[in-house]
């Protein structure tokens, strides 16, 4: 909650009032201050806001209140008032042991409480900007030369700033460290619709929902392991309906030398089981611009996984890249095994069918950049082709990635295949991104030695 | 942070001192307040701390402001030194955009600081409390008889009340819900043991950290869905090497009418997603009270989730259950079908089993309770005697679950199964637990068709 106040007051947000409705009771018991008023006062006050007290019973007391909190200029008001849990009715008023339970005699209460009454106050429901109604143009991507190695957080931040050239809904959140994610590059084409949110990813999310309420078109970004902070906010974002972009980078044991606190090897799983949720993972610049294009007309909560280092541009700039598909970029209808990755992992199977095909074993390669909604058609070829030999890599944990999605995919069907599933399974350490992937079995020569071993098994397919 | 800090002040650390290094700048830029000292200060009184400011970079200041700090009674310490980022290295000195980045010219920084030295400081290692070395006895753990109905979250409380009995060194933290999931009745037992976290997810689990970090066995506490707010405490729990034992009550829809806020559907894959982490969910009392004896043996993070309705014991309370383990509760050679679930599932997968054999239809029944390891070799068996016929269902979103658990398990298999995976796959609405259980597709008679369908179908294996 203390991110909340902070961000208000430092935005200088007076015409934002808060209630702290102080009834001294949580569910089990007595709350840490009770109703010691003058502690969230004094708290309040440090994160710079102004704090009125109040009777919380007393009507008049109540209005004007309010009034105070509207003349406030300059600071969000928070107003704390102290009340009773279950005020007016004597069985259950200030008393422990009744949170979350019906009453003994609803009716006696209704009465206690003055009888039925139906009282109706109308509020009024938050406006759309006229900002965000500004009639869209043609959205200018930015363009890669295949070849070229470009990070796909880069792209992520060139197609952002592009996106909202063309569209004055589009706004950008960051935690800090834009320039790492490149939110920057959006911040500096667009400074008015950027927001620092510093280190407080709860907040952040907490706000692109606010701003998605009043018709803004959010993009929120931090490192894929960051976002893990705010599992809870994402959650009751989709429980709330709400729709909203999240970009995590870094994400991987090919971020390197920073280690495994840093690595986000988590992000596939627990986004995944967002509901309604979207999950992405470029593994070229070309790719991470259209689908940041794409993410902007997707309802729910949607997550593009992007990447620290460089990676060759495999696909090119006219090329486009629908949600829920996939690209097979090794194929033939000799194909003995599917190698299947999403992101760095992408890279690292066409290499493998490389060497597989210099010992005469031909690997078709698709590049699952969307984990979900996943390309069940294109699977189910690759198994058809394969005899169901398929292998699959991610720079992810074992649990809820890419590979999870490739079984799901597969697992109702009238013929499953036979699964190698690579992925990180121990700590990784720090090292070199080519250690690191060497060190998780994710690299190359991983992929390869499980594609030689699968392939001289009998196949589950006639 | 402001979690721990009101904490901290709450418990009378005294012996706790914090130093807030503020160099005012953050990856990106400037941080919100900089070098306003005062505003920490005041943060810090309005929380229950002593502050005291100090210049970072005079030693003798230092020393002066730690000897005070020792001195404070009553509360813990916060010393806000004002310091400069890169300080004596005149090229970074107090200078944005060098955050993370290797110096031009390291050698040249090193002698600017004085040339190179070698200074050693030895500073006390925690030391483990010597209550939590005390010898353990045989725990007594509480035994329910079979077809009494008793939620899985009840037996927690017994068994974690009994485990501490036993063992000195379990302790256990809850996040102001222990009357719901039962850690009262711990607290009760064993009140100086208890921990009150209040609403402070993630500073609940920094505490079992910190706990276990000097020899404790910390039992941590809270509804499935609010630990998804200490999700990166968890994980980075994970990346420190920790052992500590959570458990999430009132998981799924089978909660009822609290609605989805509450539900906690993601639980178990963001929890699989953990580095090391096991994953157990039991469906009667008597096996949830192992399964917490079981934690208490276990290395890293391991997870209960328990249920809020009372379910039907059905195992002997004498019956062991071990991690990795599963149970076949209903089995013949002539299975035609496996019905796969745990927790609430395991009941409706019974009570469809109940139904296919009123139609001539033979099928096995496991409880999966140990989702994480899991029980590979009963999964093949079930397959190979099945001919590939597999209903999961679990009271979770599809994504990352138990669903997930059992195709992993057989996708490297020499001969995989058709699995249908019944899961929560529409956010859930408030109503009674059975008509939620049937609205998300996962009661009996879902299963049971599901079933019936899938045994229409050919074998995938002979």
């Amino acid at each position: 909650m203390w991110e909340a106040f902070e961000h208000a007051a430092h935005f200088g947000l007076d015409n934002l009032t808060a209630i702290i409705d102080v009834n001294r009771l949580g569910q089990r018991g007595e709350t840490m201050v009770g109703w010691d008023l003058d502690t969230y006062v004094a708290r309040a006050e440090a994160f710079g806001w102004n704090a009125l007290e109040v009777d919380g019973h007393d009507v008049e007391a109540i209005d004007d209140v309010f009034a105070r909190a509207i003349e406030t200029t300059g600071k969000p008001t928070v107003i704390v008032a102290r009340t009773k849990k279950g005020k007016g009715v004597a069985a259950v008023e200030d008393a422990n042991g009744f949170h979350g339970k019906p009453l003994d005699d609803p009716d006696g209460a209704i009465a206690e409480l003055g009888g039925l009454r139906d009282i109706h106050v109308d509020v009024a429901r938050p406006t759309v900007e006229a900002t965000a109604r500004t009639k869209p143009s043609a959205v200018q991507l930015p363009r890669y030369e295949i070849g070229e190695e470009v990070a796909t957080r880069k792209a992520y931040g060139d197609a952002l700033a592009a996106l909202g050239t063309a569209r004055r809904d589009v706004v950008a959140l960051d935690g800090e460290v834009s320039n790492s994610t490149f939110a920057e590059t959006f911040a500096k084409a667009h400074p008015n619709r950027y927001f620092e949110m510093y280190i407080a990813e709860q907040q952040m999310v907490a706000a692109a929902v606010g701003l998605q309420a009043v018709g803004w078109t959010p993009f929120a970004s931090t490192f894929a392991a960051f976002l893990s902070r705010a599992y809870d906010f994402v959650r009751m974002a989709a429980v709330s309906r709400a729709t909203l972009a999240l970009c995590g980078s870094h994400a991987g044991v090919s971020i390197g030398e920073d280690g495994p606190s840093q690595m986000g090897l988590e992000d596939i799983a627990s986004l995944r089981a967002v509901h309604g949720s979207t999950v992405l993972h470029p593994c070229d610049a070309n790719q991470a611009a259209h689908l940041v294009a794409a993410m902007a007309e997707t309802d729910g909560i949607s997550y593009l996984r992007t990447l620290r280092p460089a990676t060759p541009v495999l696909y090119s700039p006219d090329e486009e890249f629908e949600i829920g598909g996939s690209r097979v970029l090794r194929s033939s209808d000799e194909d003995e095994v599917a190698l299947i990755g999403a992101g760095i992992t992408v890279h690292e199977a066409l290499k493998a069918a490389d060497a597989l095909a210099d010992d005469g074993i031909a690997a078709r390669v698709i590049d699952l950049y969307s984990i979900k909604p996943v390309d069940v058609e294109t699977l189910a070829a690759a198994a058809e082709v394969t005899g169901g030999r398929l292998v699959t890599v991610e720079d992810h944990w074992a649990e809820g990635g890419l590979g999870d999605a490739v079984l799901d995919a597969l697992a109702d069907s009238d013929e499953p295949a036979h699964v190698v599933k690579l992925a990180v399974r121990e700590m990784p350490r720090s090292g070199k991104p080519e250690e690191c992937l060497a060190a998780a079995g994710i690299d190359a020569e991983h992929i390869a030695a499980a594609a030689r071993k699968l392939v001289a098994l009998p196949a589950h397919r006639a």
